[in-house]
């Protein structure tokens, strides 16, 4: 695998790390930023996992969705909040720094910052998955 | 696998997260606490990879140790240094919030908190994995 490396954390962005275009889709999200942090193509392919931080702006979201795979979520700065589920089971969690998400197998998920706070997460998925499957709102459970 | 859930995080730990001992092998580190936030038996077997939080009180350290794993590492928060390699390939790196770490496997590496700090960080590795082997100043290649 590759060598160890320290990835420093400069006042906006990690340094040697280059922000990432988060989806494809217009319209599905709204000011999200994403880094490959460790795993992917900069490690070794038997690495089982990649860790992601993704940077959403205030006022910003990641898209509603859906897949087979979890997420490991830690929040590292800034507040907003996770919308999970769909219909009758749809909540929303306030996040503040340290909290942590466990996003369960093809749970409804959509992450915001607050409308005056960016928040950055950490998120961390097995390397072998499924893509996401967005979903509008109470059409959860028909994506299936 | 488990249902979705969200720990948060209090003042000083993760609400309904029991903190667990660090290691069995006394005067191999100093004021370590381990959190297992996702993976292992919290959920389920073929999840690749467990998240975990280290909190590591002002002066303590991690054993020195090296393995056949990666470490993925954040920095939650608080101050530290990572200690990497051995003998002539020995260094030390200082560590802030949001920095990360990936320590290559068989990586000799040490994690400290400042004197005045503590230094709390994320570690994520294969669900699959070796024991780490304790590693004495000088010792790293021998003990391969």
């Amino acid at each position: 695998m590759s060598d160890s490396r320290v990835m420093r954390r400069g006042e906006e962005r990690w340094e040697g790390v280059e922000p990432r275009a988060y989806k494809d889709v217009p319209g599905s999200h709204r000011d999200v930023v994403r880094h490959l942090l460790m795993g992917g193509e900069l490690d070794a392919p038997e690495l089982p996992f990649e860790v992601r931080a993704f940077q959403v702006e205030p006022g910003g979201f990641t898209s509603r969705e859906r897949h087979a795979h979890p997420h490991a979520v830690v929040v590292l700065s800034g507040r907003g909040s996770v919308e999970l589920g769909d219909g009758e089971d749809r909540r929303t969690a306030e996040l503040a720094s340290l909290d942590a998400v466990w996003v369960a197998p093809w749970e409804v998920h959509r992450f915001r910052a607050d409308d005056d706070e960016p928040l950055t997460f950490l998120c961390v998925v097995p390397r072998d998955r499924d893509r996401p499957r967005l979903v509008g709102v109470g059409e959860g459970k028909e994506g299936a």
